[in-house]
């Protein structure tokens, strides 16, 4: 069997990691022929080292010196910026791309990677957020594989295989609540980046973890929904699920409901999405219901947490909104990460973004980054007057 | 598009009467052509008037004589007995046999209905209990449908959809607990039928209900999923789930596990049954997971109900001893039920005659029918030595 290419955006952030993990586990099956990361040499010299790609893509153009200098021998191209995101995503030898860099920066290398023919695993929220009508229509016009990489999405896709898309009827896509699940607004108004970091079930990144807190991570999860399964938004839920062991779950038009459950390891949809339609044995120990002892659900807080609503709002809306939804949502995060911006304004700087824009039907990707731009510069501006 | 046939048999019991509920609903879609019951009169004419099938069967011959004056216009076959069954079985307009007697009796015309080329729709425990074996070896020779009605297995067959039976690495059949669970083997010392009939969220069979009590009923599902599924016994978990609303569990072999949900209503496994494999609307509420608010799971207790390692038990035996059990437990129920035997006897009952038999392999329906009637007079002998 010939072993499946892999080139990897965002190599060294949490996805792009345990992605090289489960790579390594099985390298009779899969060869790492890109990686795109970064500033972080540390992780991505030692990656290059182990796993020997056919071509590096770094941040920027000093960090392709610094790369130079640190492994001399490297021989490969080594591209910098959006050059190298291009590059490794429509690299001759991938047959698989995971898209595992963090915010609007996604879109344009999975765009070129459907285009190229080229199967994506997306693990970026980003674009289907800001690009999914675009997307989406590449993936049908190319009838290539959008793998959900996300552990929401990822238990939907596992949910529908063998399903009819006529059957149908709702998505409910579990939250864990995030760590100020209970509380209410006026417990949150003095919440510092340390506290909202610290999420109960998952690790992950920085920027995610914030949007986990706030619930807008759950928001956008719902957009993503939208476009990948195809859905209406009034046919998406979203349920506080604490334990994070229900991922999701999809209910048909005659009922039933099926549910994707396992310890929360982001190694697991991503293992999944690279064996698809294989699955491949972990590590994973088995799933103890008895051990777990209870799964309980409840209804989101959406009065302490408007981001959910929001984003609701914003996808609902449709055209360019959820891509100034996704912005204006980011550089608030980045401000709040930075202490300069209070955790209940991130949603308030948002909505006030939202509230100017005036959505239109994006034709290209110049048209939602001309948006992404406008947005980043308005929520900029309102932090700035907003101190 | 044609209809699609149905024959019923046990057209009278709580199965069968919520299949012909079922295909009342769509007209457009299934068509009554046989039904087959046992001494229930009121019942069968009701639904032989409103139905219009082309054959009926009955128990006997003083109910088909019955059966002739209460509906003097019948011009159709009317049938007694095992002949009825047989017919109803393989009548030739019948696409979809659904088997819903309760007892051995169903396993003969199971397979004379797979014989015969029909898809069957089983809501019969003991067919594949007593004769797994020889049924299987029926559905793979002859390519049709055996598909589940039991909502346990049901639920196992719906998270199978589209999965490769490889990566199938352990089935979680749920339980409910039955009306005695969290009590001790001295709590049950006094049971009476009525007490052991009060089963907590299904309404089913009085057989069925004490097997419920006994966890009887689980052990038989066990090796009921056993035949379906082609899995180990080591491979398949019970756990004890109050709520009734995961009907059961698959654990892949990557760790993911896909689970079945939906208010407990034996409805939803019997339209899908009859629909597979498309998913038609029914009139169930939709799922509220905030309604039901917690899922628990539990282990369940194998000292104050036996009856669950026994099947476990006489399915890793193999051959004819499942069939020694089922028939063994048949009887005890019965002498329970009639208030002749106390409920911690029926287990016991059951692993003396199980103990007395040296299983072979059955090679034919005969070889089966033969050490059930042994067990039930084996059975019938001990409670007769220890009333």
């Amino acid at each position: 069997m010939a072993k499946k290419g892999l080139s990897i955006l965002g190599s060294t952030g949490s996805i792009g990691r345990q992605t090289l993990e489960v790579a390594g586990t099985y390298p009779d099956r899969y060869r790492v022929v890109a990686l795109a990361a970064g500033r972080n040499l540390d992780v991505l010299v030692q990656q290059v080292r182990r796993f020997c790609p056919e071509m590096v893509g770094v941040a920027d153009e000093a960090t392709r010196q610094e790369f130079r200098s640190r492994l001399p021998g490297w021989s490969g191209p080594i591209l910098a910026g959006e050059e190298g995101l291009a590059e490794a995503a429509t690299w001759p030898t991938a047959d698989l791309v995971v898209t595992a860099v963090v915010g609007v920066v996604g879109l344009k290398p999975t765009l070129l990677a459907l285009q190229r023919g080229k199967g994506v695993a997306l693990a970026n929220k980003e674009t289907l957020v800001a690009g999914g009508d675009l997307v989406m229509k590449e993936v049908q016009t190319r009838g290539r594989q959008l793998l959900p990489v996300d552990s929401e999405h990822s238990a939907v896709f596992q949910c529908l295989q063998g399903q009819s898309q006529r059957d149908l009827a709702r998505i409910i896509l579990t939250a864990s609540g995030g760590p100020f699940h209970g509380q209410e607004s006026r417990d949150l108004a003095g919440v510092t980046a340390e506290g909202a970091l610290a999420h109960p079930n998952w690790r992950m990144g920085p920027k995610i973890t914030v949007d986990s807190a706030t619930l807008m991570n759950k928001g956008l999860e719902v957009i993503e929904a939208h476009h990948l399964f195809g859905v209406d938004y009034q046919d998406i839920d979203v349920v506080v699920h604490r334990q994070s062991i229900v991922h999701s779950l999809v209910e048909f038009r005659d009922g039933s409901v099926l549910a994707q459950l396992g310890w929360p390891d982001m190694k697991l949809p991503i293992r999944y999405a690279l064996s698809y339609p294989e699955r491949l044995p972990g590590d994973n120990p088995s799933l103890d219901l008895v051990r777990v002892g209870q799964l309980t659900f409840e209804t989101p807080d959406r009065n302490t947490f408007p981001a959910l609503a929001l984003a609701y709002r914003a996808g609902q809306t449709g055209g360019t909104m959820p891509a100034v939804l996704n912005a204006a949502n980011e550089v608030a995060v980045g401000f709040f990460l930075a202490g300069r911006l209070r955790f209940l304004q991130i949603a308030d700087i948002t909505r006030r973004v939202m509230d100017q824009h005036i959505p239109l039907t994006p034709r290209t990707l110049e048209d939602i980054l001309k948006v992404d731009t406008w947005a980043r510069e308005e929520a900029t501006r309102l932090v700035g007057v907003n101190p």
